[in-house]
């Protein structure tokens, strides 16, 4: 049985010229994947005959005639560009007509259109975007949010460390994946009002038997595999994981410079090659490009803007695999049977606006 | 003329055993330098001793009965500890003794005890931690806050914004040093309300010619070095400098599990020697030991807990420079230029008792 699944082809800093590519690719690895690519006919049909894949049997174009750019505001995404790649590859979510979606488009959009055509799952106040980071066990750390609520309520850690444990049990096959709250020390008494209180909620869970909950985690816990779920703000995650992409790339641009930086150290790199190699594949970001929009009623994956074919390959091989481990029905069942049912009530009417101005 | 320094020898994991020795380095270093080694005697003149430096002429020693230990608490090192090492180093700042304290004690204690102490400058609502950090342009960014405050208001961030200017104008001799603030995205739209608000008092300031504001910078531009000065509050600041640490640990991890996972890999790593040494010195955080706590009426220096001798050495120098350059009159100089003066009126009465909280 083939997992369909939509391709906005159009975002991301270089559009169809990494997007059509990648889905070839990963067409051709897989088997089971069906892929629709979605956007400006013209260019995709372009890019597949260039790599001679136009009668690919699993790939399929849809035309659409608008593209959101990386600038577009959410309003811009939302009410004018109606025709949007991005609209349209979302809107196969929700017609199921495919599993789940992939864009590199800018994350306000993404967030904002995914929310509104899809709505979120009952008993989930705000989505979060919940990515993989490396960590020194050669296991994924998952973080979440990484930016979509700048401003969280206790209520709302306390469903992204709900969704994220339904995420992670569904993907890694681990019955119960522990929970580290992020905050600035270990002990209880540290942090700010917000995490004291999510850490009490989720204590009760843990109490209760519902979630594996370590405790406070700090920064370097991230990767240093100290929990196999980080839960924290979208504000702190998204300067977390901005940080260290910049200090990887740091790294990276050390690494380069000193190893061309004379003909003994270029011979040296020549000899230990296969180190270099193992190196530039362990310490390479695009391994863990794709991060899930959780929380919505159907599957959106959102690929780094940037990101090349290999990169954005990585992207579709995340948003198949949850499709497949049908992490959509896991979560919503966890959410389901898990939150108490006056969070419902007590959402304040502004919430969806909140939302949408934060992610901007 | 000498300047002399306050060394709290007991503080950190390692106590005089790093700490001594240190001091004895950095003093036969720096001819100027005169430090006194605060904490339990027997122990500092052992170690003394065993570095053959019992009778240096620029390193006394000052007995003190009681350690505050990393896990005390604020209250325990604040109201029982009133022999400690960390209050008797502190204590001499204070009485004009030396011209500046260095500390690998607990940061909570470290922090209210200076702040007891000391007292904050005129204009200070709260002091910050300041850290540098390394960048692609081989210069140094600074950061704060560093996990002093965990919840800020806009005259909070504003205050470290004026603070972390007057510091790098000093320390690196830069006019205008330029001041960023961490947010999760560049638009003025982006971010919750406090750096919003902040955002507009930097703003002001930049227009009166009194700061040189960029505008916001996101995690990636604190290793690009975008701006010399990056504000944040100070959970967001710990999170990313322990996940940075973190993230730094574990490459040096994977860089030294492969050049030695064959003989051909050793040979290399041999070969291209220079490139590693030059790799291994770039990326060292014991080069980017030393934050200073900002905005107290006295120069103190925290070095990391863990920190090892040359690492401890380089919170010395930070210190001795800090104390050379005369950092804390400009810091104080600008203070008072630059706030308004109804800031002090508009402190709340329980801002102290908050941030003794926030800070364990």
């Amino acid at each position: 049985m083939t997992i369909k699944i939509s391709i906005d082809c159009m975002g991301g800093d270089h559009g169809p010229s990494v997007t059509v590519p990648a889905a070839i690719s990963f067409a051709n690895r897989e088997p089971e994947a069906e892929l629709i690519l979605v956007g400006l006919e013209e260019q995709i049909q372009a890019e597949l005959k260039k790599h001679k894949a136009l009668s690919h049997p699993r790939l399929s174009v849809l035309h659409a005639s608008e593209v959101v750019t990386m600038d577009d505001s959410i309003e811009t995404a939302l009410r004018r560009k109606k025709n949007s790649s991005m609209r349209i590859a979302i809107k196969l979510v929700k017609d199921e007509q495919v599993r789940a979606c992939v864009s590199a488009g800018n994350t306000g959009a993404l967030m904002a259109v995914s929310r509104y055509l899809l709505k979120t799952i009952p008993g989930v106040d705000r989505p979060a975007i919940c990515t993989i980071l490396p960590n020194q066990k050669d296991e994924p750390t998952y973080m979440l949010d990484l930016g979509a609520n700048v401003d969280c309520e206790p209520q709302h850690l306390h469903q992204f460390a709900l969704m994220g444990s339904a995420l992670v049990a569904t993907m890694e096959g681990k019955a119960k994946p522990t929970v580290g709250l992020l905050n600035v020390g270990e002990e209880d008494i540290k942090g700010n009002e917000v995490v004291k209180q999510t850490a009490e909620l989720l204590r009760a869970d843990h109490e209760k038997g519902i979630l594996n909950f370590y405790g406070n985690v700090e920064g370097n816990d991230i990767f240093e595999g100290t929990t196999d779920i980080v839960v924290c703000d979208g504000f702190v995650g998204n300067v977390t994981l901005k940080a260290s992409e910049g200090l990887g790339r740091w790294v990276k641009s050390v690494l380069t410079t000193e190893f061309k930086s004379s003909i003994l150290n270029m011979l040296g790199a020549l000899i230990a090659n296969g180190a270099i190699k193992a190196i530039s594949r362990r310490l390479n970001p695009s391994r863990y490009n794709g991060a899930c929009l959780l929380g919505l009623r159907g599957l959106v994956f959102k690929s780094h803007g940037g990101a090349d074919t290999y990169s954005y390959e990585w992207a579709i091989k995340r948003a198949f695999d949850a499709a497949k481990y049908d992490v959509l029905s896991r979560v919503t069942t966890t959410i389901a049977e898990l939150m108490p049912q006056t969070d419902q009530a007590s959402l304040p009417p502004t919430a969806d606006a909140v939302l949408i101005e934060s992610s901007k």
